[in-house]
């Protein structure tokens, strides 16, 4: 039996959810979980739905069938296979504890993605990848190779059918035709809880400034350095006996954390683009299952 | 225009959401937040629905042609105005902490309910009750009159149109009697994370235990002592070096947010009971807005 | 039996420990509690320690012998009598939760502190003020009065003798002068986690953000608005269903936890200022103990 | 220079603090951080002394002198050398994600632990251990074997040094004479928080009980199963739509989270057995920083 989730964003009316709920329901469709938001600012419904094909549709005549639903409505929507996969790249540069992290959920299943590729401008974890049997891939960038380095990059991204790139501690920044390109598809991990400390050394940054937590951002990238649409946040505690240095090893878990779960929340179907912020929807019942023990 | 939310529960079956969805349709009413949980372990669907009565539908309208909608599916089902505040009596002991936060809450319109009474088998706290203008009554209770004081608060209630009872910190046992008239009515709060520590004196179990973190659980009452379905809990870290003494008071803050959340959720019918477990759905937007600064 | 806390700072040195601990111990006191920092960046070192007078030694007595074991190492130090409450003015102007809080946490004894007024720029809490006994003054404030007005907050506050201003939700900037003249003796609470969301309407800058915490931030005030060193900081979760008018009700709970932190360790003498950053030691055993129980 | 930490309990008496901070002054070392805690209940005092040898005093000199300052206060003591990391022996059934935890800290030297041996009762981790150099040990265990298998588990601990054992999710339960022979040398995590949902399932305890957090604790082993002194405990929130396979993934970050802080309180000799508690002390400045980047 065919799971899957459909998302929908459209603007606010009288009558979308009944739409809806009436095509799952006529194609033998049974809905397990559901969540939808209405921001009253801009007028815009954002909606998730899971679901069961009881009676034997396919994802493909659903998704075709749907088109005369949404057309009223101008809808965008999108119906994913709950079995599927997603296909990322990871790249990363010299603090590999992001990298790990996924490496072992993925390793696990805990996570519906697929690693098809490590893309980093050091060597340092290419054997770790690929004792993972996943492709590793160094690029060094260079302010003068940068145009080329990006071409590689979005030569393997499309080589591989990358639906995500994750920098899991990415030092280089890309360039705005890149962010552009691959909007709302590039997530990035920000060791700060944004917008403070934006830009370079956060954790150095956070000393000076003497706070008591620090934090760690997940956020889609945009051209603008550290501004992108906020996913997940989350923070750590410290005292003033903990340094810079402490502050690296306490915000590793954080970041690590952090960044699980907002690709939890992408990979899942769960998170929207809404203008630079973002509607993140609760995981489905069983989401967080995972296949093996370790 | 009438803001209504709508609570379903019944056996899980296809086509629910879109016979409800259709329905609010129909009656002109627009969906602005919901949720639903499909419990898999028992075959039970809950849904609950904030929407807006675009065309001007009475409640008592909707109320009444949805038992159409209802029957075929067995739906359990309330229609509630959002802007009618729910009648609470609280009942307290000694300890005033919860009593001070909610009649805050309440004075600066954080909590859509009216205190209609306070009950405590103590008189410490009349003189802050009666400040704020709600009646209290002093209902001693005794190893010999528990019958008869029962029936005094029973008849409080009664009186008042109270739907809801709030234990915050009431240390009396009520009967099983009580218990089972009340059933999904009455809400305690307990100073500890059951199930641990159950009964007198948690904070003391909590010591001699050598816990590391201290917390308040809020649940519905029923005959089994400390056992009835979880509302919602929360906790706070401690060390070696605070005292049992100590924990009365960090738990204080604890407590009166835990009960205050547990308060807010069951008010705005956010809150299924499910055999010995709750659903609780999040809040809908804007309902954690007070009205008053202070 | 006196029980006193003994606050230190001076440059680091081998034997400050050993000469503070020699003097409590032959003036015939025993070391319930200490704790100690040494600031690596900046050679300070800080210390704070609890002690008994067991063989009945006054504090004036200790105070006065200590001066010998403080000049050699050049010692900042201060005896505090664990017994004095610290004399407060709290300043507020509507929004009065923090004002709340703090009047419920002083009459059961919770706080080591006297509240010797209030001050406003409203008239809101004179009423509750005055119920709690406690002198209310409104002093308006406009932009042609500013001095006379800070005059008259001054003289009340040598009146009272005063050690500590609250900024309990204090909607006026203090002149540079008073920010000065009071160094270390102010402390706000900012409705932001500093230094995110400096300056006005801090929760509708978090939601046009779309962070996904919200925060709170206890400092001392300097001549730089939300720049002076942090004391105490926390968070609260919330969702994009969350609108900025519940921010305000969602952070009102961590507001006045912080504040309330923050006041407890500078009343119980546990932070230092150290530049523009601070140094807070755990609470001493049985600190948090509340007299009284509502 | 020999930077080492003391670690000194004995009965609470005046003048301990002077008699070790008199010792250190006159043996030419500076102590960086002190952290002490007088047990009220039983008399009973504690503390930690991190210091630097700035004129060349060994260890060993170090501890024979301090013999004399020792014995009138009837104290147990013990110097530590701070870059000595302790001999570790980890043991892990089918969960494998404390293990993949732990051996990245140590890798990146997050943690003050050589791990000297994996032992388990299964083959599923031999690859991963083998391929970080670590020696990994199958010992079956069966009702019959019991003693023969734990006889080869202690012969391990003999002949590599091992300090400690550290229970990974180990999920046979140790002998009496085993928890005995290496009290206070044995850390177990349960994936509850205790003393809620002991023994076995306390994840599907936990689902079935309906608590809104699920945590985990680490503790020390004794005889009496899941009883042991507690280390260290933290949470996580659910709700209806989690599963308890959904609590298993969601609690392995916190289990692993809360085994590696408990582990580097140990080992950083920052725990101390208080009859069945424990006296958990700060991290000292510095202590949380790693070597490596991944």
């Amino acid at each position: 039996m065919t799971k899957f989730c459909l998302t929908v964003t459209c603007p606010s009316k009288r009558g979308i959810v009944a739409a809806i709920a009436n095509y799952i329901a006529e194609t033998g469709c049974n809905i397990t979980d559901s969540a939808q938001f209405d921001d009253a600012d801009n007028g815009q419904f954002f909606m998730r739905i899971s679901a069961e094909a009881e009676t034997g549709a396919t994802l493909e005549a659903l998704r075709e069938g749907f088109a005369a639903v949404a057309q009223p409505f101008a809808m965008n929507y999108e119906f994913h296979d709950q079995d599927t996969t997603m296909k990322v790249v990871i790249m990363v540069s010299r603090f590999g504890h992001c990298l790990n992290d996924l490496l072992y959920r993925v390793r696990i299943g805990a996570l519906p993605i697929e690693i098809v590729a490590v893309i980093s401008n050091h060597m340092d974890y290419q054997k770790v990848v690929v004792n993972h049997d996943i492709p590793f891939h160094c690029i060094k960038v260079t302010k003068d190779n940068k145009p080329q380095a990006e071409a590689r990059i979005m030569e393997i991204v499309e080589e591989t059918g990358a639906e995500l790139i994750v920098l899991a501690r990415y030092m280089q920044i890309l360039s705005d035709a890149m962010c552009q390109k691959m909007s709302g598809r590039i997530i990035n991990i920000h060791h700060s809880f944004l917008p403070s400390f934006k830009g370079a050394n956060p954790y150095k940054q956070a000393y000076e400034r003497g706070v008591k937590l620090i934090g760690a951002t997940s956020h889609y990238v945009t051209a603008d350095l550290d501004e992108g649409p906020i996913i997940e946040q989350d923070i750590v505690r410290i005292t003033q006996s903990q340094s810079a240095s402490d502050y690296v090893s306490l915000g590793r878990d954080v970041e690590a954390g952090v960044l699980a779960r907002a690709i939890h929340a992408h990979a899942h179907h769960r998170v929207f683009m809404n203008g630079n912020k973002t509607v993140v929807f609760p995981a489905s019942p069983g989401s967080y299952s995972s296949k093996r023990m370790g």
